[in-house]
This record gives structure tokens, sequence and C-alpha cells, in this order.
């Protein structure tokens, strides 16, 4: 018999750690997760991911002959170094170097949301799409764009930052500073900000919003809006629908700017919304121009939360093994 | 000596052909000019583009080896079919086809702008940049991008229509038919109706705009707000305030988006108006992401008008004789 080849994709988030078995033959294999020790720093973070391949080596019987990391930070291209990522409050961490000289094999870091990206084109809703744009509504809002058969990185690194996109000029405060970001109307974070403020002042009309809430508008969550937007709370369903018509927007901006043949969304917003692609869809292609639009398709990613690792691990294989 | 190498690049818009020789050595020789017939639909257009070139031919002592074209229009990528060209009054025109059977040399057919984009790229203010916007303020707004050493083109061909990227979701309607498009503020025609507007209700602030337009608000066109913007008259600065903040977000989304590593401006509105770049650039570090801006330059084009015909040319080149 043939030895496996495989590659480990590993999703490294500030709660945990997930790690997953990419074969090369294209199937997915075992899987894992740990709680990130974000307290210990790097070294802790290390050893658990070693400790987590090793976990998955006994299973399969033999270790994997390369490794991705997607990491919710920025990332330097051709070091790998960690730059910044708040949740791990790492700053210029040598994280790439590290993991390969603990590892012993080829290590490659990403993005979080580049890696889900790798995942859903190469395994997930974007299989063989040559144009694509993935955009993954969570507490943030992410993206990646693949134009011509290529991940576009860009000069900084940065390409796929479409969450801070202006689509409302005079609009509400970001996290980022700017003003009317499409985040600062459609992330989670966004999400439940807003209905707080409304709710603090229209209690009446968010009944079903602060009952989740335990009667506090500050506890609000953005799923509680999506939750409380399926059940008819007024409230909930407006900023819902403002989070849409700015999705809408940065959308469209994106078709616009770059063509592509499909768009996947994906993250905890859309995932525990059903019924906004709907919606979404119709105020894209009202927004877009047709000649940019004609014959694009919008489809739910397919992964869920094992796109990161599962792209990890793909990136592993496109970059080592193949 | 060596039989010089050349590429005819022509700029096709609606009032005139403007025909250069670009060699293939990379310098610009001889240019003419001539008045589009465009009554005289897609024949007499041939003929003119055909007469251009001849005598270009004679100036020169050679023929084109290949010729570009950049239409104001949409075109269909592998065809050279100019789907819909509004200014040559065109639809479904099987151009490059015929222009190649009355040539008899290969002939590409790209989009005025993008010709415009690969002009400053290959012979511009872009030179040697790998990951590149540019952006083209005219009457509408255009742009053409670079990522990774590549023009995008897109699954649609129309990458790089930045113009109706909306960045205020409930401004000003468009000629798209969308609501707040940055060439809804920004564009010349939306400056011109923007200030026939305003100075319609406030003649007394007006007064520089509306003696450029000998009294006639409706007369006020987009250089005669650029120009009274510089001569201070309240309302052109307003408009061309609000145009600039505009163009900014648009801008920052994009370097958002894609990640350039220089952006150049080009056009009647930007060339018009020699105050707007420093305010622009400041609006724009301040929208964008700081990992995004890092290290970007923002300058003017270079080629000015002849942007698009250089382009064509360079096309032309790089397509059939590289």
């Amino acid at each position: 018999m043939a030895r496996l080849s495989w590659a480990a994709g590993v999703d490294l988030g500030g709660t945990k750690i997930r790690v997953i078995q990419v074969n090369t033959s294209g199937s997915i294999g075992e899987a894992i997760t740990y709680l990130t020790d974000v307290g210990g720093g790097p070294e802790a973070i290390i050893r658990e991911i070693s400790a987590a391949i090793g976990e998955l080596q006994n299973r399969i019987g033999s270790g994997p002959e390369a490794v991705g990391v997607g990491v919710a930070g920025q990332i330097e291209a051709e070091s790998g170094i960690v730059t910044f990522a708040p949740n791990l409050k790492w700053e210029n961490v040598p994280f790439c170097r590290d993991l390969k000289s603990i590892l012993g094999v080829p290590v490659v870091v990403t993005n979080d949301v580049r890696a889900a990206t790798w995942g859903e084109w190469l395994h997930g809703a974007g299989k063989n799409a040559n144009h694509l744009l993935c955009i993954f509504v969570g507490t943030g809002i992410g993206g990646g764009i693949i134009c011509d058969g290529k991940m576009l990185t860009g000069y900084n690194n940065t390409a796929g930052e479409i969450g801070h996109m202006t689509v409302d000029l005079d609009g509400p405060l970001c996290t980022c500073g700017n003003f009317g970001c499409a985040e600062a109307f459609a992330g989670g974070w966004a999400l439940a900000k807003r209905a707080c403020m409304l709710v603090g002042k229209n209690q009446e009309r968010g009944t079903i919003l602060l009952s989740k809430a335990l009667g506090d508008p500050e506890k609000i969550t953005g799923r509680h809006v999506t939750e409380a937007a399926a059940e008819g709370d007024p409230i909930a369903i407006q900023i819902l629908n403002e989070g849409i018509a700015a999705l809408a927007a940065a959308t469209a901006n994106l078709i616009n700017a770059f063509s592509p043949e499909k768009v996947i969304f994906g993250g905890g917003v859309i995932e525990g919304s059903p019924g906004l692609l709907d919606p979404l869809c119709q105020l894209i292609r009202l927004r877009a121009l047709d000649a940019a639009c004609k014959g694009v398709k919008i489809e739910r990613a397919k992964l869920h939360n094992d796109a990161g690792a599962i792209g990890a691990g793909a990136l592993a294989i496109k970059t080592f093994l193949k």
C-alpha cells in the first residue's frame, strides 16, 4: 500500500485551534479541536499545535508532509511573521519559523480569512471557479479574492480587506476609526451595538430582542439580532435590513471592480440567518452594473467552521507538495 | 538599417480618433488626430482609422505590424465585438474582425479606460509597478487594476468599473440607475448637475460659477466648477469638496480590497484642478486601513490625452509582437 500523503491544516483562532487532515489526493480526513492557550504566549500555542498534530498522526499512522496555518491577524507574506493578532495578543511573532523548527516539516502561514477562502475555493462552494469572491460575515467582515485562477495578495499582503469598505460617507463609526464601513452596519458586533442603542430608546418595539438578552440591552449579541429578526422583532428586522443593504452595496462594488463569476457568502451572521441570502442577492443585482453582474452566481459557503483549517491544509499542499 | 517595428495605437472616442506610433523598442513616434464620423457608422470609422494609419505609414516609411484600439464602450473579450458604445451609437459591432480584414494585420480591441491603464502602466506613471490602480476622472469615472503584474479583466471582461461604486447608500441618483455612486459626486457631469441645482437656489453664492456659464445655471460644466472653485466660489468649493470626499472613499475601498503599491489619478477633472490631489491623498489615507496604505504611492497620470492610444499600441505589441 502506498504511504498516505497528507498536510495538516490549522485554524488558529483566539478561542480554538482546529486541525484537519487534508490529503494530497484531495480528500479530507481526521479533525481535532483544542482550546487556545492565549495566556501561554506563542510557545504554548506552538506546543498545542504540535500536540494536536501528534494526535492526528497517531490516528492516521503517518505524519504530515507539510503544515498550513490560518491566523486571525496580519501576516507578512514571505516570512510568515504575524505582525499583529489582537485576539492572540501577538505582535511581530516569527511564528512560521518557530513552528517549522519544532515540527520539522515545511510550514506556510496566512491570514484566517484568506485560509477560509482557499478552503471554499479548492474544497467548497467555489471549486473550479477562476474568478471568485468570498465574503465572510461574522463578528467582523473579511474576504478573499481570486482573479484569473490566482489568489490576490497585493503589495502589502492585505488584499481582500473588504469589511472596511465605506458604503456610507457619514455612516456610523467603525472599530477601524473610519465612518460608514460595511462592517459597521453588518458585522456581528455592529448588529449588537446598533440593537443596544435602539432598544435602549424603544424597549416596547424590541421586546423579543430584550428577552433574549435577559432584559439587558448591553448583553444583546449579533446572534440575538438575527434570531429576533426571524421571530418578528421590529428593531431586529430594521437593523438586519440596514446590514443587508450595506453588505449588498459592498458586494456590488466588488462585482463592479473585479468581475467575479461567483460570489460565496459564509460566516456566523450568514449561517445564523437563512432568510438573508435572497434579499441580499436581489439588492446586489440592483446595485451592481448589469454588464458586471451577468451570469454571476451567488451562493452560500459549504465548509462552515472547517473552511479555515481545510484551506490552510490545501494551501500547504499547493505550496510544498505539488 | 534594421526595419522599424511598430504598432498603431488607436483611441476611438465619440468626438476624436487619435492614432499614435508605438515602437516595439518602447519609444513613441508620430501621432495624428481625426474627427470621428459617428454618423457614417462603423464602416466610415473603419475607413477613417485606415486612412489615419496610412498617413502615419507614409510619414514613417513602413506599416504597423499590429494595431490596438481602445473604444469607449463595452467589449467582448475574445471576439473584440463592441457590444455597447453609446457615444458611437454602436451595438454588437464585430469591430475587431472588420478592422482586421481591412488592415490585414492583427488587431486587438479593448475598452478605452483599460487602454489608458495599459498606457500609464507600460509607458507612464505606473512603469514597473506590479500592483497598480489607475483612476480616471473625466465626465465619468473609470479605472484599471493591475494585480501581480497582470491586468484584471474578470469573468465578464468588466473589471475596473469603479465609477459606480456606492459610497453613500442614500446618495444622489447616478446615470447608471444606482444611488450614491462615486461618479454621481465626482464625475464631470455630476459636478455640473450639482452646481446647477445649488446655484439655482443660491445665485448670490455662485456668482463666479454663474458668470462662467454666462448667467445660465443649466450651462454650467464640470470644468466651470473646478475653475470657479480655484477662484473661490463657495458653491463650487462645496461641490468639489464633496466630490473629493466621495473619490477618496472609493479609492480607499480599492486600496483595502486590492492592496496596490501605487495609485494613479488622471482625466479631465484631475488635470483641471491641480489643487485637488493633496486633499484627496489626505482623505484616502484617513479612510483606508493603515496596513493596506503602508508605502502606497499616489501620483498623477503622465500621458494625459495620449494614454489611451499609447496603451492600445502597447497592448497590440504585448499581444502580437512579443
